[in-house]
């Protein structure tokens, strides 16, 4: 697993990758959406972002902890603003986070690097929604991207008093 | 499921609680830790945080979506604060987010709500550590603390180079 | 100038468009990229953004003044940004902001908008870039993007020690 | 244009201030309103403020970028709120950001400066006032002031649903 | 203590006057310098303030607490801000807060009120300097200033390792 | 007064200890709650903080200044913050921040450290209620806790138009 390119994120995950095949993986595209040949002929997965680009912000200073690294915290955070916006244009008005499936981390996030927000509503229930979210690091000075997480996301839709509402047919 | 104290929670879960039983029950308790009897005889259920207290933040405006809704990822961006605090000092250094197992939200944060963060290791690893966490909303102006959702999250200790690095013994 | 879908921006301008043509000029097309018609016909001006996608924010409650108005100083620290991520990653190093041309407000911003900045490298100096940068919102609970503003930024790339070096080739 | 006191501004400019003279000249005088013999005698130019202190904000390390230099968008963010202020205050009301002219950067702002914002009416038409707007830096531990940028906002007078409205007489 | 003009302030303070002086007297001047004439007939107290402009900042939605109100400690936070740049400026170099007197808020702060935060060295010892600082608003749309609180900060000059150090002479 | 566990506070207080004994007073205790006997022993103080634990919150890189260090003024905030929240839940309403009395750093807050904030109230009068309170910090990476700081708050209920109102009966 090591990557003479990317020391930063493969040896981070060995403990974990014997019970979570996802995070050995690599997964990473050039910016411009050509694919990096030598991660594909090697996994032969995808790696190119599904969905929507929702959000895309710039991982500052102001964003780390003690340790000058980004907070997986505010990873989740762009991506639950995500699904709230998504959600909300699909639903037409307000929605609220009901669950949030299993999220691994596959490389970490550091200052300068820009974070991208796919999401996708793969499921849309009486009042909820589920989105596929992935988030990918466009790693700083470069045109390297990588998946950072995906996670699957439900949002129920509220009407004026909180309560949940039916999601109007599109 | 009405309740006629506090109208904001548990109407929302309604649709999702035929396969998500830990949405539809009731949680709380007085914050000086006597339990609320009404609920209690009810559900049988616990009704107390487990874990020491690690974090306790103010929802406040500047936290909310365009409908004043605190976001579920700002309950989520504290979760993993808490997580890095408690992990980084069990692990005596740095320390990741390496995952998140699902988390439902119970209940909504509202601005004025104070939400305590309890965290609990529950498992050492050789590099990872396995921790529950549960976020509890004390409600505005009132004792009244309900659990907002919970989850276990797997932190990974690194060295100065960002590699994994053993958890010392205790 | 009326528009009864948005009353927020067509008037606000009326003044101005005397001597700014610019500002009165109406641009919108749905976020899927199909134009609204009836805004092509009226103008024959050009309806979609022209650049890269380089950030993309969500207006939130923090952002406003007293009266409850997005700033226009954080659309344009939001694009300061964008340019930023998008000339330092062509210089490959630290680059900082010399000169912005003139901006004008087509169209506020709300709480709940997403604000999209795209930009595009116009020209390439010895140590300046030149960048074209246009700011579209896509207004909350809906697929309509109107521009905000566009701008052209200056960039220079600086060495380590902060003097102008020169941007290499690509 | 080389400084032996202050090396951080005067050389990344030398590209650009063959087309644009301001960037290349110095100012700079003491805060106690002493001006700098060496800087006035050479240039005989003005070395004070122009227009009323509006804001004076401290440049904090969470308002930098990867590279640690302080990002020109949140200078730009400071003239737009120190203008939104003055208006308001002018227009007795609610007002909002029309235009901003060209601005170029004489100088970069570092953590633990502050920046004082200048503002000054300089024209108030129907609905609309023009000001005058700079940005002078006050450099960490020393009484030496420099003038980080000068711009012109136009701004608009707006009534409770957002119109322009005209500016009342003084 | 009613005031026609200003119904913010006056009321709320009256339990407290009775062995709070400070807190029941009225101090506003025009923020041209021109002395409100009503107010200094009735107390015949200063109503200017002393010491050096050294930090003005706008009251943001963000800044409140569930109430709408500003937090009180966000204005003791720009007092110690602005603490820290005039006895890091008059020190040169790092400084730390050592205490703080009793201070009384005499008036409240409003969104879009303006706080101006002057400071002024009253006593240097050995490692040590005093400074005197008011806190005063501009009140939202108008050009009125009222004292909000003062207080007196004791900083200490510190050395490359953090260690009291002495301040030097001017 | 010298530590040799932590350099960072013991010296920095000697100029001012002579007339403010509680400055050089060491306070630490394990946050198990076991006492630090070889603190206890020499000095019999109390080294618990006394109270309810209202706010607990992370240092975070966004809130040093220049040289590195946690503002005083952010620990200031966070007491104002705990106050507020703790006497608006006795005053089952809005409060407002009337007075502080002096309060002495008795030592300083580095990034990694979590600060915890007791509150007692004290008194309460018809209207005020007077609040203890307690800031200590636990260092980053250890169980050590140590008194930051301490104060008296006045806190003033509020009606819904901002006037003092009584505090009711518990």
């Amino acid at each position: 697993m090591a990557c003479g390119k990317c020391d930063r994120r493969s040896s981070k995950v060995e403990e974990l990758s014997a019970n979570d095949k996802s995070l050995g993986t690599r997964r990473a595209l050039r910016h411009d959406g050509r694919e990096r040949n030598e991660d594909e002929t090697l996994t032969g997965e995808k790696t190119k972002p599904i969905g929507e680009l929702t959000l895309r912000a710039l991982a500052m200073p102001g964003d780390t902890n003690a340790a000058g690294d980004i907070f997986g915290g505010w990873v989740m955070a762009q991506m639950d603003l995500a699904c709230g916006i998504r959600a909300a244009e699909r639903a037409r008005g307000r929605v609220v986070t009901a669950a949030v499936r299993e999220m691994s981390f596959a490389a970490p996030m550091k200052i300068g690097d820009t974070l991208s927000i796919y999401t996708k509503i793969t499921r849309v229930g009486r009042t909820s929604m589920t989105l596929k979210v992935e988030a990918w690091a466009q790693r700083y000075l470069t045109h390297i991207m990588e998946r950072v997480t995906d996670a699957e996301f439900v949002m129920v839709a509220l009407d004026g008093e909180g309560r949940p509402t039916p999601v109007p047919g599109e």
